[in-house]
């Protein structure tokens, strides 16, 4: 506990962790470990239960549009403050798992519907991350209840899905026009000439997708959201930093090697969901170790292929695919993990940083 | 159990409650008392167990259709007979819990198929009806068994769907112009134009907009069935009753905000499912308080956003949304009820009717 | 165990039941082993655990196509080496568990998408079959150690789904005419036109279909690989070799009484899932009996409304149906076979022939 070396290594990052000394600080306070628990909630939609990740991903937020930021904390106060009505289990409130899943339908909601800053939206986002919360349990019992399994962000897809879908049959919730039905259209692979002014080099294009695909994690199609969301990962865990980044640069990979559309691999479409991928596989959820790492790369390209299939199926209805293929393909691995005796799986109520893993007894 | 005050109650209101001593006497005669399932297998529909509620909804279903109502008792009898033949449960078969699906696939096929009285669909309505037996146990055994949740008409609509679905594929069992695909079209929200005649007021409109909202649960669009079926329910339980009427009242409230399409509100497809879901968590499945109320409506609202977004989604290949916006929403709204200590949940081998709940023991 | 008359009645059929001897013998020599697990796999696409089995259905494979027989063969290889790799459950490995969906996968792959021999599909058949052991793992989860059901073939359904699905989006993995967005075409019932050259006679058009339907299991349209696959399940088993047949004929009946597509009729589509389903109620799965007989019929019969229902949703994406509607439908049956006391379920861990399971102890 008091353990003077780790606090030693502990104290080698600022912020680091899960930051336990100033969360029992905040606990004080009725209102700042309200502030806290949406702050991890927000580091939370990359496993971050870390406050100051969560600052660093607001201000990545921001930094795209000051609405996709407001829409966010919207549905991350709505949902977390739903948690505390509903009298839900405490612990997993100050960590942040009742929050993520309503920021990320915020975000979502923010970026397919149409006017910005409409009051409808607005209510939509609250009512929506609302019931997320509620979904959040419904996943949970299935999920972690009964296969020991985490619920990812399944919540907030069951949530989206729907509403997304619903704008298409109301007219007073309208959505924008990245919302539109696909049918076998024609793809053009060309990265480059699908970047914005269409000089840029490919080298460069390469690096904006790359962290494009870091930003579209919360819907922020934006360079330097990417890099402030990666800070945010980073100043939490190393490990699954370095894994973020190797999940983007491998969806991206494995989209050009398939030869996907080269506007949707510009904008970092084909790396999110590899990114969450990776980091969960590679230590969040199993114990570190080369064999996870490869195991986790591996589970990253398997979902982009995922990826590349459900945003056929989703882009029939004009939805896009959201997280689903993150949550399908590392639930699919994590059981893969559970299975074999060549990974150390982490129980989830020990799921702190990969760091912190490392030191967890046999 | 012989309790005079108990009696009093009951005895305010002829056939109130799940009539037990009716149930007894028709135990006595075989084919009284599977006459007596049937019957409380329509009632179940709308969560009443009880004969005369059955024979209300019969009615209604009569008045609107002959056809409809044939149908309905096809799948009914064979849903029942089904479960007979495989020696279930007795106790479920005569709360007439292994015949409300295969009535609805009845209603269902009824409605979507053509020509009317067709000896191939009423032999493709046997079939369903008598896999929808099956499909009430595979469901239990997932919900009931592992997750303490009521199998609600899931059955149903995973028998309906596919019968739905595979009638584009067959030139011998056709489906009617209700079944057509929808691709994105404008949506017009004016109700009152959409009203049969189009020179009935808004408020004639919106009040036959409730009733078929209730009606349309057993594809009865008709204003005097929906009037039957609310009376059905009304004799069974008061607080039901209520419910089915907010909850109608609620669905079509939502539609208009939204700006759904007026022709759908006005025959109330809008207020069904949100009618079944205010019953279910205001009293049925949850103990009846102030706070089950709201959280009710609040699920009943739901409920109509997800209806709007599966209509969409099952409109894509032609077919209506039938009861799973009911079931979807439902079921999350009750492991959310589950989960916190605001709600006292009523053990499912326990439910009877919401006024009988309240007597519960803590 | 070393009982004579035993002997004896295994003695009547070469290589009959599971060849628990020569599977002894094998286990000596790892490469012997791990052939042996391989054939077993192929043969498991039918539930037959046994060598010669997967000797003759391959065999059946390259007599449709050499192609086919060696993407076949690379998914069965790639499943199987990955269940190694994982150190995964041994038993379950030689009875060819981990093989019989990658081998599928290998097949449809190879089947749907184009060029034959592109080293780029080759690759994908690798990948796409290694992920399959994983949701082998993930489905038995569920279906095997939650519900006491078997995974069938989910596992290939699940990979392949998504996999077919991507094509659509990739411009260097590229699919077939074979996949092809269907949106409500007219149906031509007439299934002697739609044979190949329109001379031949109705009787042998519908022979034709019967075992163009036993071998589009394995994606094999040839009648001669009907008949190899065939002669394969009755070396290891004479009763689900009769299902077998009986299941494609009812399928194929099914779908000349509903009016289904004369030209599917024809190459066996409506044949091959009611096929798996006979064979899986009647013996498999359930101790063989008259009334197993009728309910694995019955079970066909639905099974094939189901694939009807199936490829109307799976069309309008373009791609097939796959063997959904059999796995569906069988898990539902085998639902309420286990909750009836009229059948007598075989423990999963006791699967071996239908012959076998007549000799369990009650």
């Amino acid at each position: 506990m008091a353990d003077p070396s780790e606090t030693r290594t502990v104290a080698r990052f600022p912020f680091d962790g899960t930051m336990p000394n100033w969360g029992k600080r905040a606990d004080r306070h009725p209102l700042l470990a309200f502030v806290d628990s949406c702050l991890r909630g927000i580091g939370q939609i990359l496993f971050a239960d870390n406050p100051v990740s969560g600052l660093l991903i607001l201000l990545g937020l921001f930094v795209t549009s000051p609405w996709l930021g407001v829409a966010t904390l919207l549905g991350l106060v709505s949902a977390t403050a739903s948690a505390l009505l509903l009298r839900l289990d405490r612990s997993r409130l100050r960590a942040g798992l009742y929050g993520y899943n309503g920021a990320l339908v915020g975000g979502a909601l923010a970026t397919f519907l149409v006017p910005e800053w409409s009051p409808g939206i607005i209510l939509y986002i609250i009512g929506a991350a609302a019931v997320s919360t509620l979904l959040m349990l419904a996943v949970s019992l299935v999920l972690v209840d009964h296969l020991h399994l985490p619920p990812l962000t399944l919540p907030f897809n069951l949530v989206t899905i729907p509403c997304l879908l619903a704008t298409f049959a109301t007219s007073h919730i309208q959505h924008g026009p990245l919302l539109a039905r696909h049918m076998a259209e024609p793809i053009n692979p060309a990265l480059r000439e699908s970047a914005n002014a269409g000089t840029v080099s490919l080298a460069s294009a390469l690096v904006e997708a790359l962290f494009r695909g870091i930003g579209q994690i919360v819907f922020a199609d934006h360079v330097l959201s990417g890099v402030l969301i990666l800070l945010g990962v980073l100043v939490w865990s190393r490990i699954a930093g370095l894994f973020a980044l190797l999940g983007s640069m491998l969806g991206l990979l494995v989209g050009l090697t398939l030869g996907g559309d080269g506007f949707s691999e510009y904008h970092g479409l084909w790396g999110y969901n590899a990114m969450v991928s990776a980091e969960a596989l590679a230590g969040v959820f199993i114990v570190y170790t080369w064999r996870t790492a490869l195991y986790g790369l591996v589970c990253a390209a398997a979902t982009t292929v995922l990826y590349a299939g459900l945003a056929v199926w989703s882009g029939a209805y004009g939805i896009p695919a959201l997280t689903l293929p993150f949550c399908l393909s590392t639930l699919v691995f994590l059981v893969g993990a559970h299975a074999t005796n060549l990974f150390r799986p982490v129980p989830l109520s020990h799921v702190t940083s990969p760091e912190e893993h490392l030191r967890l007894p046999q």
